[in-house]
């Protein structure tokens, strides 16, 4: 494992070229990125042992990749799974992946602009999901959504089946509410963000937790909100920097 | 003791076989997931320094196994006593345990289904059991409770022996005050979980915790709450995969 | 300092030895226990880079032990300074301590049950002591404090030498503000904790902290609250088991 | 690296020597400090990946030190560039610095007192940046604002640019807001604080946060609080003690 990053590394370097697992030197990076972002939300506290994130195949806009059904601390890249758009496993035959795993492949049917999604229930954007106080902006780094973010309720599709996203229906239900957002709220339940890149999605996940603690401490106050304005999207909203600081903590020596 | 741990996992795959402290592979297994579960409480800041968990004898229902008096985080299988349910110690002889046992020998005498039991002061929960406000399931994973959890109120059996649980006689309030469900509050003490087996009551003592604090965080905002309406237990309620991850961050080789 | 413990543990076990320092064998275990107060204090978060815990001498009841004004995190035996009761420093001659020692010796002078001090920002209970909600015990182990707490006012003494207790006038106000109870909260600053052993102090301290959490939480819901009522002070109060967890996290070995 | 600390603190007891970077030993002892201030801010939480901190130049008081543009908690004594106070980079030349430096030039230029700014997003001081109570001290610590905290409001300089100090102009206004103050709140945006000091402007940082904490909990539970009052600002409040404390904590050795 420890080789094969390595050598993925090495690849990465030299387009055209493929891994001893097969992948495009494009195919290896991506697949690098989506174990570095199921580690980097583990350990932010946004993926504390369920939620899943995944990345749309660099070179195949009808594929993605998303981990075997296991703790995204523990994801390494001979877990991730490639699966198609309406969410079958393609790669590697027999394999099994998250219940839950449609909320990725409608988003990528609905949604041509999105690259990468992550599904998690953080625990203070979570609270704006069962209350009645709209999750808003306060602070420049949540600029990208300002336009609002909708709510999906499980209650729409009945309660037999429970409040998870289980079925194509309800992945496409998902995709319709989160229409063209970035962050749709899921009833009792959780988050789906989305962004163009896993670097991005990271780090509006991790913004939007600390959106929600910094609007929720004010209420908490009983303070009145200014809320932030229309504004261009703030720079910096790439998140690169604080990926390169997040990448390096996943081991001591920054791999 | 790790001799002892490795050679309780090797038994594991051999049925009928007994360990060196003459323990059967069923019951050297259920020590070592005690263990673990004493580790994994403390660790997850559910079993601080005060708390404890249990679980019933897999060959023999009218046995169950609890640490001696020693704070959680401490415990390894050398720890692990044998209870009968008026909460007698039965091996080794001479020993002592928490003053609190008969919470979970009573509990196993009125619960036949019930395998495990913890009981613990996490500060969000506890916070229920001293207040107005009823802590009700606000998202999938807490769907175990919908009907609700009771509270035992120590001050019904007299104020002179104190909130705790240190006689059978308050033993059995506890066990009927928690009547079938899967949790019961206690006034300005603690709470006690229980569950079919050590995973899932792990699982579910996280859980609670966890929707606490989501329900208070809305609740601080003064939020109006839409509680978790009827659904079928969500499913991963086994709580296994994490109970996977909470395991392999004991240590760090996973073991 | 390694050696100078191992040699301190060592001559425990034999009353009327004295150490390399010229240490009783009594003295030489307090100035440990010591050591270990300031470092899980700092560890547990109550005494984070300010504040400071003291013990009497074993020997002589008109003297006391404190650190010389570093950080607790840091403080080793070497540290350990030994003051009269009008808090001058008699040992090492030539060094220096805290600025608000006087807390330290008014109280030993009031109170010859106590055997041991702490003071501390702890975070939610200093804002206890800013607020107008008394701050009283919701769970057992808070029974410590069931007359009351106490506030002491610096403005009593004017406002020109500031909040702090830097003058044996207002730590004499202090004591008296204290009386007969376990904790005064200090307005605008802090609080004071006292009890009959390092083990009980810490203790205190820590569970102190836990309730103001657990209070504020209720609170900050709008619940109305169930106080403990009276009950004989809880089992387990002198903190034994929690200082042995405490002492053992202190270095990986337990040492 | 390690090699250049240790030449640095070497010739920091030798005046008017130079290091091997051409620095004299008291520039080279300002960017070891430099260097301190932004891990240890990064490992308290106040720069988590975004935000810096700045230091003037020691004997060029139109010249000042700040990082390139990466995680503070990453930065190193070869990351520090030089900045004349129109906050173009002097050298080395070619580098790019963060785009929000103009904060730092601009107070530089309006404040000959100051010799250190951080600009950071703390969560709970953030906080009050888009609320309506206003931030004030409640303890002693905090005694260095008691003359309160303005309010910068990136809407008087039109929203088309967003909410960052990313112009000269804006830089400009921002110093005109905090005139003689300590701190300035930016609104939807975080906090500049200044000091005199590396260590002080590191240790109003920290407080301030605090300070931030312990006035939410007590307006959350819906308590009036007693501010603190006039009081000469407190012995201590050069922060050196936690300085140390700080440094240490920064390499298990204590470097």
């Amino acid at each position: 494992m420890r080789l094969s990053i390595l050598i993925a590394a090495l690849l990465v370097a030299l387009p055209g070229t493929v891994t001893a697992q097969g992948h495009s030197a494009a195919v290896a990076a991506v697949i690098e990125d989506l174990v570095a972002a199921n580690r980097i939300l583990a350990a932010e506290g946004i993926l504390p042992g369920y939620g899943h994130v995944s990345a749309r195949h660099p070179e195949d806009p009808d594929r993605y990749f998303l981990s075997r059904a296991i703790a995204p601390e523990l994801v390494t890249a001979d877990d991730i799974l490639e699966l198609d758009l309406d969410s079958v496993i393609i790669a590697p035959s027999g394999s099994s992946s998250y219940l839950e795993r449609f909320i990725h492949g409608e988003i990528y049917k609905a949604r041509p602009d999105v690259q990468a999604v992550v599904h998690n229930h953080s625990p203070t954007v979570i609270s704006f999901g069962i209350g009645t106080t709209p999750l808003r902006p306060v602070f420049h780094q949540a600029a990208f959504f300002l336009d609002g973010i909708p709510i999906w309720d499980y209650r729409d599709f009945g309660t037999a089946e429970g409040a998870l996203v289980v079925t194509p229906e309800r992945g496409r239900g998902l995709a319709v509410a989160l229409s063209d957002r970035p962050v749709v709220l899921m009833r009792n339940h959780g988050v789906t963000v989305v962004a163009s890149s896993l670097p991005m999605v990271v780090g509006r996940s991790i913004t939007l937790e600390d959106n929600a603690e910094m609007q929720s401490a004010a209420l908490a106050r009983g303070d009145r909100i200014t809320y932030l304005e229309f504004a261009e999207e703030s720079m910096g909203s790439d998140f690169l920097r604080a990926w390169d600081l997040w990448k390096r903590r996943l081991t001591p020596t920054g791999r």
